[in-house]
């Protein structure tokens, strides 16, 4: 059982920055999120490009402002569950929570904080017979460790930013990286498609189009796919690999947490706007996954909304102490790391 | 007769923020502020100190985030009216409202944004004879253009970081830099020190310490004035100059927006949280200013409280229009100076 003060459903810009939150308030964080990696929809969906509206930040790309997040946390020291999906929730009779997992991992603490963004992603899959039982056993959706590929043979499925980028990426790990689209036509970033263009004019990359995986083979595990290329001809290939890897994209679905008895107004979680608590006490919702009169998705607003939160976690979980705030210019950022940062002080000297 | 769409009063970090958001639904602002320069407490109080807790910042100073929230509005052409202080406001029949400063300016606009902090800053001042009779006619409280010290002769009072870094700077500009102060110690950063103690060593500035400027003199503008040293004997001495500046500190002071009869609770303006409008419709309040439950003196607040407000103040200017918020990473930024930002895009692509 993992124990925290708050435990964060979501490991987007507003779960990351509610942990740095917590922390001034001495308050530990855990987040779960479903993607292998923290920094939701910024990290997942559009990394490399820019955001202009983030306070401060002429422009900033949406991978760099996670980092900035993920070191601006570091010392408070927040644990993580990735790649698994928060599930369902119980309230213990002393109050607190208990989170299981798809995984069937449990996280207990006195505060829920819902960061879930437009839900939690999942991928969209390619309509096959005997999917499931090659899941995890030759078939992924998500990269989360490129090592497992190394030296193997990969059949990648795709026509977007993801796939060309992981067969770019694969292509120097894996003994035989092939990448099949059902277009001709890939859409993504112009040096990502000319560098697939260029790795399949070395050799690097075996390409298929327009094509589609049509079966899958294998004892024990996946050991070959059929591929129908559709040209003037249609022909059927076979293909030994150890991994298909289909990257059709992740959508978000609000999922399970839509039956954990929250009020829901237009596929979000209703708050109120003094701390954003659902109306289940204990249980907040912060950022993309919230509504009330006036709300914004935007990344900004995600950034108020978990810091009024803390406050009032902060309240719960101390129901007899009074916290004054004071700002982080005056009062400095001591992290559970031991680490302390601080404004130089001014002196007091004498001059003669 | 100054005119514009949101006129803002108070140029610290909310105020500023406000002219991106109203700016990217193509709103024109312009700024009041009592202070010569934008940036509020940011640049007056602390600008060469590190902030921690600025979204995505594990660290920036105060100054910098100005400078970053001036470069990012940049495109965005605002207006300012510093060094005056907004005085009156009056309700036109046709809905908008004309605010008047202290020394005459006239604003209109159909929405006002108070983004006005602590409230304006206002120096404090000696306790002299004759006083006003030299003000802006030898005396200054603060500096505006350093320009107007050139080959003169200053006396500057005070013992914090402001006497100290004008008397620094002004010691390469003036003929003649006198500092005065009724204590031997001063109170700022060490380099500050060290460096007005060396320059004092070099014979560039003129240290009168334990002191304090006791009269005033000059037909119609100041030409001299009474400096009481307070050794073990005390010693008057009578010092020529042609500026006299004590830089005894500013004082926020809401002053007359309280008389604006705007809602006041704990000497802030009393807003909704939907649209932090107040109880005069076209009147909003953001950022410091404004109270209410749940509410953080903090400068993220601020930001998010300018976006929610800029919305609500895009319905009243135009009620007929539905504006359909778009992201800044898909729809870009379009100045009103003809510049465009946006994010590269995809191409969809062949690849043979
Ligand atoms: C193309 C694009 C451009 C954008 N441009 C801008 C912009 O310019 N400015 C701006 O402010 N915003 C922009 N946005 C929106 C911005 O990305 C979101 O507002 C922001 O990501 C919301 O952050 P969040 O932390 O609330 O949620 P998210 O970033 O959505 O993160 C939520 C996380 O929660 C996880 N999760 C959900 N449910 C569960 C569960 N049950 N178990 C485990 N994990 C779960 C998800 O997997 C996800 O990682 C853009 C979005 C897109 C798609
Ligand atoms: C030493 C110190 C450290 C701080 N540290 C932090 C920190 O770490 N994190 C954090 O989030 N916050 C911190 N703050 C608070 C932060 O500076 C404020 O929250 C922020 O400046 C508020 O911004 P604002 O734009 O709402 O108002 P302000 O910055 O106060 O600006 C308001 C402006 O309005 C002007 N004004 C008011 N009335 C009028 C009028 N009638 N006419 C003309 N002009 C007028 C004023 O002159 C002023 O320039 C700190 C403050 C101080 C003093």
């Amino acid at each position: 059982m993992i124990t925290t003060d708050i435990l964060i459903i979501g490991a987007g810009p507003t779960g990351l920055f509610a942990v740095f939150e917590a922390g001034l308030l001495q308050l530990k964080c855990h987040l779960i999120d479903a993607l292998p990696q923290a920094g939701g929809q910024c990290s997942e969906i559009y990394p490399k490009k820019p955001i202009y509206d983030i306070p401060g930040f002429p422009e900033v790309l949406a991978g760099d402002l996670v980092d900035n997040l993920m070191e601006q946390i570091k010392s408070f020291s927040p644990g993580f569950t990735l790649g698994e999906r928060a599930q369902t929730i119980e309230k213990q009779e002393n109050g607190s929570f208990i989170v299981t997992t798809n995984k069937g991992t449990k996280h207990q603490a006195p505060v829920v904080a819902i960061a879930g963004g437009l839900g939690s992603f999942e991928p969209r899959k390619p309509l096959l017979e005997n999917l499931k039982k090659y899941e995890d056993n030759g078939i992924a959706y998500i990269i989360k460790d490129p090592e497992v590929y190394r030296d193997t043979k990969v059949l990648i499925a795709g026509g977007g930013d993801s796939a060309l980028d992981w067969s770019i990426f694969l292509s120097d790990v894996a003994s035989e990286v092939t990448l099949v689209h059902r277009r001709k036509e890939f859409r993504g970033a112009l040096d990502s498609v000319e560098k697939v263009q260029s790795l399949k004019n070395q050799g690097k990359i075996r390409l298929i189009t327009p094509g589609e995986v049509t079966a899958l083979e294998g004892d024990k595990k996946l050991e070959a796919v059929t591929v129908r290329k559709n040209t003037t001809a249609v022909e059927d290939m076979r293909i030994q690999v150890d991994h298909f890897i289909p990257l059709f994209g992740l959508s978000p679905k609000l999922g399970p947490i839509a039956d954990w008895e929250l009020e829901i107004e237009k596929n979000a979680i209703k708050v109120n706007t003094f701390d954003y608590q659902t109306n289940v006490p204990g249980i907040y919702a912060i950022g993309d996954v919230n509504t009330y009169p006036g709300k914004l998705k935007l990344i900004l607003c995600g950034f108020h909304e978990a810091t009024l939160m803390c406050q009032s976690a902060y309240q719960r979980i101390h129901p007899d102490k009074k916290y004054v705030m004071k700002y982080t210019t005056v009062g400095g950022v001591i992290g559970f790391d031991g680490s302390k940062k601080e404004a130089p002080k001014a002196v007091v000297k004498a001059i003669d």
